[in-house]
């Protein structure tokens, strides 16, 4: 069902602060940069392999992510996992009782479809299910 | 530097209670369990593609484990980068001022050898570094 983790979602102050650790210290190479208006955030995306690290930094202290760092400070944010085929995956996940954020998928980062589940149901993990753009 | 994420490593209050979760509805197969004395766990690793879930269930309140499921609930714990040469690897960030946890590796799950890093040095991210053994 989940042909592997697409990335795993970093909550941080700054990305321009943070991005040195990620793109020299790791040597991860940088692939991507977008403001995300509908999920509040600026957000990168690193490679590793064929996964990514995405730095998460809130447009606002009112957004989901900004709630995140004022409660928990920087940190890991979220999971994602790679799909091929998002509506099948979420009637699946919906069918075994799984409580979904997103009941169909929106326009993630880069035009991927993405989905999250509820972390109630997901053992307190924010999870998401992405099925990249033809072309990623 | 880093191959892949090679696991994310997950909190959660019992193993059995959350393998269906993974198992089941996520359909993740099942690859290893152990106990980790030297880390206070009770570890089990599901393959999603070539990265891994990892759940952790301490074996006890006064474990590194046990005081995060304490303080936060279950939940995303940690992240582990797969490399080649992990002495190289430390000798590395070390030469760029990160903070080390481990200094030297040492065994981890499935006789990998591992070293984490400092949250501190690392963004808040708890991460770790992880050469498997040479059959995995």
């Amino acid at each position: 069902m989940f042909g592997r983790i697409d990335h795993i979602g970093v909550a941080v102050e700054s990305i321009d602060d943070t991005l040195p650790l990620y793109a020299q210290h790791y040597a991860m190479e940088l692939v991507h940069r977008e403001r995300v208006e509908e999920q509040g955030v600026e957000a990168v995306l690193l490679d590793v392999g064929e996964n990514h690290v995405e730095l998460l930094q809130p447009l606002g202290p009112d957004t989901p992510v900004g709630k995140f760092l004022a409660n928990r400070g920087p940190g890991l944010h979220h999971v994602a996992y790679q799909v091929a085929d998002i509506e099948a995956v979420l009637e699946s996940l919906k069918g075994a009782g799984i409580r979904l954020i997103d009941e169909t998928p929106r326009i993630g980062i880069r035009n991927s479809r993405v989905a999250f589940l509820h972390p109630k149901s997901s053992g307190g993990v924010l999870t998401e299910i992405v099925q990249p753009a033809e072309d990623h």
